[in-house]
């Protein structure tokens, strides 16, 4: 991936500041910081979200005036917040992200593959998914835990148990563990520092910067609705043909990069 | 699959007793069962030899003027008793059985495509394989962590530790996990009960009854060397096509090795 | 211990039927079997309880007829159950046991220390329970894992969690984890086979009735309440001051609950 | 305890930086600082020796000179360099630490309770330590790893298997297990942080300040020779009375080893 100029709404958050500092280390530029009651700096490459909705009207404008692609890593967002993203992505490059790790994704790749192959075995099968985060976590089960169950489900299992721990130190761990008979098979995944989210979000932005430009340089469509997903399954989908990878779209008509 | 009849070589050892046992739950009958010293009963559809390579020959033997199937599954087989078995391959069908475990073949593919996965995105990575077994086990590291480090490396990762525990309660554990960045992702397989193997053992053999019947309804090539993940693999090849599954091939042409 | 004669009531349960084999195995003998709808054989040295409350009546009066000690160690006990085994220990020794297991009563232990050290550094800690039971267990928490929470509490730890996972195979863990600042500490217990249970069910059952024994010898009093850590303790009273041990108490003065 | 000058050697070291943080971060004010070509700063109230055994004997004498404790927390000790700390100790207290986490002194109470109860109990058991440091740590095993398995062993305990993992994330691992008949009893410790040896190291420096100040006013006598243990059992003594701890003395005749 080429360095870009990165912009990072939320700089000083808890990602945001982890953001600055890995694509510092990645080799980019932060040209533009902004926050709540701060907005400095000149127009970026690329922008990353990572910050509230509060401040989403104006993320959105400011994309779309300036043409440059968005990367939206923030929780909590309504629909209406969605509709904003999804309109956003008829003019430019879209990512929306809802969990921005690599190891999510290699997990859940994993676990798909697992349970299609104990489905084709025929033998039955009993699972559970478990979700691992400090106690200052309230809400239970996780984003992501119900994601696992859920890829689970997908497979045809119909008992998939979703339990959560909250304790020890952060980030996090998922563990996706199936019995089968007197045997058991578990995909685990860890998350150790939140710098590993910040790392994943510059190299999905740089990737993101080089669509766009590819996509400008083919023709008058240059937007574009992403996932994660889209991102990874670059990597892997050779690799990998389980994991069904849905064409980039873009607006109207679902130009791709 | 259909029951069929079975004979069991090892029928009073570790192994043999529960394929025995295993056998009656899953609705066959062991109409032949021999060992050091005792060889009674009618010729069966299968058999299945859980014993030791002294019985070898005799074993072979009987296969060959009966013209059944043998699934081998002794450890500490030489190069003259491979050579035997691929001799009688040319006649039957042999499966040569070097883990019978459902979990450890899914544990190794989905090893295979974590490490394919991981390759193509391109992010350093440190690999490492834990086997545990009680403390009985004086052999370290164990054929299973052996072959699970070498799926790792099929795959180009370079940097792949291999440690063993001894000590906790049978069956055995095997985890190979690797490192990136911040991040863990861990393929965990476990084994409770020994009976896991002879189930395994059980049902490959009903399998292995069907596809002779078959090659000897379809021409005269009746033979054709087998292991176990060309018995499992004909649950997940449609589901995982990264492992490639050669057909069931017959001699003397396909002696496959 | 010297071998005694057991009865087992609820002979043909989940729990009694391993009772009956843990005693053969550890040179008992079964005198007395005994169940819904079944009572044969003659008076044993201790009665074990390894039924339902509904049997509670019938019993404690063969107990309190025969004069000879009672195990008690089924579930659902209601308050008027508990009444007639406190009513009952006025006459003869009585081991109530929540749970039967020595792991337990060790992990309590250890769990109680490290609360009582890490409340003594003036450190602080972040404390969390987790109980693992096979999906079938519906109840959570389980009641060892509730027991335990008490425990780390009863050290002063203010901020404990208690979690639950429902999945794997049985018997079931226990692990309590404390976070110090960027280091954990825990104490985990796994029980892998219900024979556990009733090896240690038997073991009691021995020294109750060594324990009753000395008791008719020494004088009128030969009554007592009795718990598993009562029996216990008597291993790890020298080692571990740290676990008061009460003496085994004579009735009527020294009934205890 | 009450905030004090530090001096630190090696401050610039892996762990000196991170206690200088440490320092701060706990109140202290770092008035010396140390190492290979540079020796600045103010004498301090206690030293803390993080740096290498080449600098051993500048930094004995400095205390000796300036009749102030110090807190030896290097690796790779000679006999030599043993005696050396031993003829300080005559003059001022000298805290040696081979590991200073509170959890491993933890750790290490609870297993040696462990040990005492198992082999109060008279039942067979198993034993084994396990040691995981990331792949970059050649040597096996690990020094905590040998003085977990000899408090096992101080127990009674003739079989303790120990082995070494060598892979995952910084910093550590260990983890103590017995088998016994079906359930299992382990007692783990993790350090996530290198800061967790810094904050320890700078707290037992408090403690060895305040300890100092006592002895000198207490009379002519102001050496000693220490351990962590001696430092964490104030804490634990009254709660876990398994665990010896004899007090601070003073030289001449109070030098321990």
């Amino acid at each position: 991936m080429r360095p870009c100029d990165l912009g990072v709404v939320g700089a000083n958050g808890r990602l945001g500041s982890r953001v600055v500092a890995q694509a510092t280390a990645l080799g980019d530029r932060v040209t533009l910081r902004a926050g709540r009651g701060y907005w400095t700096g000149g127009v970026p490459d690329v922008l990353i979200d990572a910050s509230a909705p509060d401040l989403l009207a104006r993320t959105v404008d400011f994309c779309a005036v300036h043409r440059i692609p968005l990367l939206s890593t923030i929780s909590g967002l309504s629909d209406s917040d969605r509709a904003l993203l999804a309109e956003l992505s008829r003019e430019v490059l879209v990512l929306r992200a809802d969990n921005l790790s690599l190891g999510h994704y290699l997990q859940r790749c994993l676990v798909t593959a697992l349970g299609t192959m104990v489905a084709g075995a025929g033998r039955p099968a009993e699972w559970h998914v478990l979700d691992r985060h400090p106690a200052t976590k309230q809400h239970r089960p996780s984003a992501t835990g119900t994601a696992l169950a859920a890829a689970v489900r997908s497979t045809g299992a119909a008992d998939v148990g979703l339990d959560s721990v909250r304790g020890g130190l952060p980030v996090c761990d998922h563990t996706v563990e199936t019995v089968i008979g007197q045997e058991t098979v578990a995909v685990s995944h860890g998350v150790r520092e939140w710098s590993a989210y910040a790392g994943s979000a510059v190299r999905a932005a740089q990737w993101l910067h080089e669509g766009s430009m590819r996509a400008k340089s083919s023709g008058p469509h240059t937007g574009g609705f992403l996932s994660m997903d889209d991102y990874y399954a670059q990597y892997s989908a050779a690799a990998f043909p389980i994991v069904t990878t849905p064409p980039i779209t873009t607006s109207p008509e679902g130009v791709r990069s």
